[in-house]
């Protein structure tokens, strides 16, 4: 499975990535922590946006596997860049999944799709750094 | 340093991607590779787009520390996902990133430069799989 792009540098010193199968393109940039520019993607935010967005895929498919229903899922998501022997790299990503849920009793089949879309998230098994999940499990009629 | 975003599942099964410091959200879904909607950005894609912005801004850095100019760069990028234990994961990514230069000279320093994105490349380096670079450097004048 081959999963393509082009990237473009334009005059204004930022990046569009365009993919032939989307339409809107995205605008990308060096972050400001690394003296880049402000208001723009980073490829730092795109790694660990494709993290979190990776991990709801996963759970939506466990949940149509095992036949659950939930209400809603948010993920926050933080990763951590260090310096390593010389060279910056990803050293951890949190993702913090709020998954909302009509009634407690199907708070263990959610938690045990929670852990299976963990151990099954394509973009977490492609990094050298681990990725922690501190998931949150909330009965909807509580929280509204 | 920390990167943070947060994704929302929206009531089209198409997740919404927001970082603080962005004004424009990404719609990412799962690809059609793996019973997903088309015409979205998916993780994969997004990993990959990640890895191609990395190079350019990584390129853009030694550019300007090793003090040459360039007249322009494009990178196409290739993520390669397969099944590996049962579990599927990126085992390569190709980067073609094409540069043009005002004239022959500049060459040396150019493949030097894209040798060191390579090698400091965060994004690259973050990930479990090799990243390839297959570099074209163009003379502007003779490409028109």
């Amino acid at each position: 499975m081959i999963f393509k792009l082009k990237a473009g540098l334009q005059n204004n010193g930022v990046t569009l990535l365009n993919a032939a199968e989307v339409d809107s393109g995205i605008e990308s940039a060096t972050p400001p922590e690394f003296g880049g520019k402000e208001g723009f993607w980073s490829p730092e935010t795109l790694l660990t946006g494709a993290a979190a967005g990776c991990f709801i895929n996963t759970f939506q498919f466990f949940a149509k596997r095992m036949k659950f229903e939930f209400d809603d899922i948010t993920c926050e998501a933080e990763g951590v860049v260090e310096r390593v022997e010389g060279k910056s790299v990803f050293t951890g990503i949190t993702l913090y999944p709020t998954i909302m849920i009509a009634d407690e009793s199907l708070r263990p089949i959610i938690l045990d799709a929670v852990e299976k879309a963990h151990r099954y998230c394509l973009v977490s098994n492609s990094l050298k750094c681990p990725v922690q999940i501190r998931e949150n499990v909330l009965i909807a009629s509580i929280a509204e």
